[in-house]
């Protein structure tokens, strides 16, 4: 599986003008390797460049994955003094002369940490970044992909649903939260999430980024719940907004407006459209409600491996949708101080169309 | 509380030649600030220059958060579109002169991400390495600190003595890491653990750092559990090293001498020693029994608010121990193809010597 991905990668090496790609521990490595590598303080690095095997830097106690590699490759293991650590950076740099090259990198995965021993391997190379030609590799997902999402998919709802019935008003976010989370490992989430769930009501529900805190659930609240799981590697990421005890007319009109949103942003993806159409959908409805300045965000990300990867649906991205691209689409209205509203479903393009991966039902609902 | 140790910040920048740091989402911008902000595709960066108010960088969708902050902030927004970010990057360096200065930044926790805008702003400057001032700030916990720590130490502890009695012969080592992730949450973890446990059985056990995989349990494996909690911001990190059914004669007595080799550690721990000291003596049982080869890493790492910070307990590392410092003491031995034993406890140094905040029974126990 993993030595097709390889191969992709060296091909479109050759195309992008880069002599190589230096990778650290993220999606992108897992993607290509099928190795696990957690992100630590030891820098763990592959190099992938035409013309030779990929060259790995890692700390001795993890060479025993080596062995797990799916293709040969050169390993580079450094001990436990990190004054040691550039000196393995430069052998690898050496094994397939790198210095002096273009290298690409991916400036949201990589930190100062790896870049910096990096460099101190190949000082006269460029590190351009190369975000669009490793997120390309993982684009447009397969069947097979789809399959794994639709089934992240189906854990994340089924453990909503468990969870709502247990949802009382005067339990805390932070409660609510940790309920969802073990629905979810109950419903077959891997414990790695995509994300802490989002449980945050009232005034917490207007900031589209809230944690859960200890504040208690109050008749009146908007709740939002924006959660996800993981299974086999791949992830979903859903929101739905719920009614705690009666709520004013006004959050129920914008909860039907932010529902008429997101059916307008889905409606609007398939493929040839550039991702801007889809938000140019979803918000068009929300500016002629009056509440466009409340629309804080754009429409949607990209979901796969990462819980935000390419592509992202903005009024200024152009991009055209292919088949097999898979998305949010989650609208929402904020009103600071008071509630937001959001409503978030999991599309993948299909041949003539969309699909959304959710079908939770997307109305307001009463909880507590 | 996050005042002072602002306060503390600026009084260490003035006496470490530095003119200010630079910090993005994790444990020290939450140490500072108390505010959680996810590390995300939009960079967030927090500027403290001694004589001026804090300036923030944060994307339009999160300004709600700078209300929470505890003291006044300069904050610059940004909008969804990257081309712009740069240029809010630029005010924030303008309003606090930071180009052609010396800022600190953390190689670990910032990314090219946030350094490449950082840099945009403030071409001129240096960026020189403030792991060590920064970590600082959070190396000798106070007496609630250790409370809090303990706290999540039981729950970690609790947790694995209530999942225990569910480990069966033929689960997946992926099954057990999910019911113990239950029992967490159950026992009051925070949903955001400081690591995805490790549950590792015969030759995955044999890997320090393995993840859980599909393998079922035999009789004969020794099964590795590595876990811990967080509660309050604060984690746990423990290991201890089961007998699945009946194992190897060599095994029990690898299991002794790893657990005469973590008492030895967590006795050499005191005030005023060097970190050097818990090593050599963890890593002297080991030796004497003739495995030393097969630990292959240091004997512990600094805990707090992350699950690996200084101090590091390494052979090389001469730093002295002082009260309030907290660690792990965590020898191990790892036949490859075989099987690994870990044993791992969390210390605290106190004044006249050391506490271990765990407790639970270090000897060989059999399950399934």
């Amino acid at each position: 599986m993993t030595q097709p991905r390889l191969d992709k990668l060296i091909a479109s090496l050759q195309t992008s003008g880069l002599s190589a790609v230096a990778i650290n521990p993220g999606p992108t490595l897992t993607h290509l390797t099928g190795v696990g590598f957690h992100l630590m303080e030891r820098p763990v690095v592959l190099f992938v460049a035409p013309g030779h095997d990929p060259v790995l830097v890692l700390p001795e106690l993890e060479f025993p994955k080596v062995e797990l590699f799916p293709y040969k490759i050169q390993a580079f293991a450094y001990g436990e003094n990190p004054s040691e650590w550039d000196d393995a950076f430069r052998k690898a740099a050496q094994a397939i002369g790198l210095d002096g090259k273009r290298i690409g990198v991916e400036p949201r995965q990589m930190r100062l940490l790896e870049f910096r021993h990096v460099k101190a391997g190949a000082p006269e190379a460029d590190y351009p970044d190369a975000t669009d030609v490793l997120a390309g590799l993982r684009l447009r997902k397969d069947q097979a992909e789809v399959d794994t999402m639709r089934k992240a998919v189906k854990i994340a709802q089924d453990a909503l649903e468990t969870t709502l019935p247990l949802i009382k008003i005067g339990m805390t976010e932070k409660e609510a939260s940790a309920e969802l989370v073990m629905q979810l490992l109950r419903h077959g989430s891997e414990p790695e999430m995509p994300f802490s769930p989002i449980v945050s009501a009232g005034p917490n529900s207007a900031n589209p980024h809230a944690s859960p805190t200890k504040r208690k659930l109050q008749a009146g609240d908007m709740l939002v719940v924006d959660w996800g799981a993981t299974y086999d590697g791949y992830i979903s990421d859903l929101t739905r907004t719920f009614a705690v005890g009666e709520v004013d007319a006004e959050f129920q009109k914008i909860h039907k407006i932010v529902q008429e949103s997101n059916a307008a942003g889905r409606a609007a993806a398939k493929p040839g459209v550039p991702c801007a159409n889809v938000d140019n959908a979803a918000r068009d409805v929300i500016e002629k409600a009056g509440y466009g300045k409340y629309f804080t965000h754009r429409t949607g990300h990209g979901i796969g491996m990462e819980a935000h990867e390419a592509p992202y649906m903005r009024g200024d991205n152009m991009k055209l949708l292919e088949p097999g691209m898979a998305f949010t689409v989650e609208p929402g209205i904020y009103l600071t101080g008071r509630n937001g509203v959001r409503i978030e479903d999991n599309m993948v393009i299909t041949e003539d169309g969309a699909v959304s991966l959710s079908d939770m039902p997307r109305e307001i609902r009463v909880v507590g």
